[in-house]
């Protein structure tokens, strides 16, 4: 994989847009970086950009943690009345389970593996997704470090206050069920290791436990010498092709059966720091 | 879930062997447990339960941590003249990654959904496993919680000394690669929540951040009353069949898109504390 990695060209990256990344910055000194996916859920997008420039999430703070499955954060108050304001962002958004966003299908590069979730599987805008040809869709998966909007029974019941990430088996029951917004693109660790929850679900059952969110910013806000300059590889290009390859057929004397296939979600996603 | 598992009888559950399970009690007070597959590697399974008896892992440590993959353990020591004496056990151990026992044949349980990494999946002896008809053999996947014994390039290079527990999603290249000695029935959030080690494949890098085991003891030599007792759900059970069925379609009002399918690895195993 390094090898592979090395051999890529400059073009077959691209940065981060710091208009579509979030920092999310927890009290424990730790930074989790987040891409946001506009053209799967733009409005969930448009709202969790909204809630970034204005602070919503500032204070707030990550109050589940289910092993083998999501950590979630959000507003803790129960009581609707006493709940943090959403400020300037939509109080009502549409489901956004599927898109139709013509960005989706220019950059659409299928994966040749067979999947019992989707009719077809492969990455879009850099994204692992779902596709289903007839129906002209495209979807996130639940990979681990999936990003989607919380909700209630009513499938528009979200409104991108509360998000939770994927730390376990990608649970892609949840696929065309969830708005998604993004995934994590470095930090994961930083979610993955925090303890779980006792309460049901895994939610935290003493306030206490709950892990402070600092603040989650815009990248666009932060000054650029503050920024965490990353890039990934383009799912579009050559060299991914190959990487995928490599890992469908690992060709180091460590594996003596090959597997001759690859799941969406162990297909990895090289992000490194960006070069100057 | 539950509305199914409330249903069952009984007979759907047996108990965890203490001849098959290991007690990995952690320096830092909790209890990782373990059941052993003997079916599907008998001379590793023979090898941990040595170890286990004449305490061969007391006083060693978790001392890899990588993120959404595994936590492994063993003896840190890289000079070979100092290494922990194995004791009784066999210093020289076959490759055990498949298996034709009768018993995984008995109790096999076919998944019916489509698997790209196996020509079937199912379970064998209540483990998450891959079978290929053609060749008689079965092997267990790597599946969150799955244990196996770390080797180096080798394919017979592994003694049971070290072993890796499964915290990510699951590695499934590496069925038919390893030889699996079973899987974590509770406890694992004491492994999946270990900080990750900033070490090369998360090898932690300070001595002093590894997890120090303060023993794993075979449940049979541990006094009745300090047993952990479980029992777990028979795979090869009617409300078995019926708990994966209402996982591969939701019945829940939240699920506005039904899967149709599950993956082996997404499986929930029943695991409780017994009565009495």
């Amino acid at each position: 994989m390094q090898e592979i990695i090395d051999g890529s060209k400059p073009t077959d990256w691209r940065p981060l847009d710091p208009q579509n990344t979030l920092y999310m910055d927890l009290a424990n000194g730790h930074r989790v970086v987040i891409e946001l996916a506009p053209h799967f859920s733009p409005q969930h997008v448009a709202n969790a950009r909204t809630f970034a420039k204005e602070g919503y999430w500032n204070g707030l703070a990550i109050m589940r943690s289910q092993d083998n499955f999501v950590v979630q954060w959000g507003d803790p108050e129960e009581d609707a009345a006493k709940k943090k304001p959403l400020g300037s962002a939509q109080k009502k958004l549409p489901a956004e389970f599927t898109s139709r966003d013509a960005s989706l299908a220019k950059t659409w590069t299928r994966l040749p593996d067979v999947d019992g979730w989707a009719p077809q599987v492969g990455f879009a805008d850099g994204f692992p997704a779902g596709h289903d040809a007839k129906a002209g869709t495209y979807w996130m998966a639940h990979c681990y470090g999936a990003v989607g909007a919380g909700r209630n029974e009513a499938a528009d019941s979200s409104d991108a206050t509360e998000l939770y990430v994927v730390t376990g088996q990608a649970p892609r029951q949840l696929d065309r069920n969830m708005s998604m917004i993004g995934r994590v693109v470095q930090g994961m660790e930083w979610l993955s290791t925090i303890p779980r929850g006792a309460g049901a679900m895994g939610f935290f059952d003493k306030p206490e436990q709950r892990v402070a969110i600092t603040s989650i910013k815009l990248a666009a806000d932060v000054p650029a010498a503050e920024r965490t300059k990353l890039e990934l590889m383009r799912t579009d290009s050559k060299v991914f092709n190959e990487l995928v390859e490599s890992r469908r057929n690992r060709r180091d004397a460590f594996y003596k059966v090959q597997a001759h296939h690859i799941d969406l979600c162990n297909v990895p996603l090289p992000v490194r720091e960006a070069k100057g």
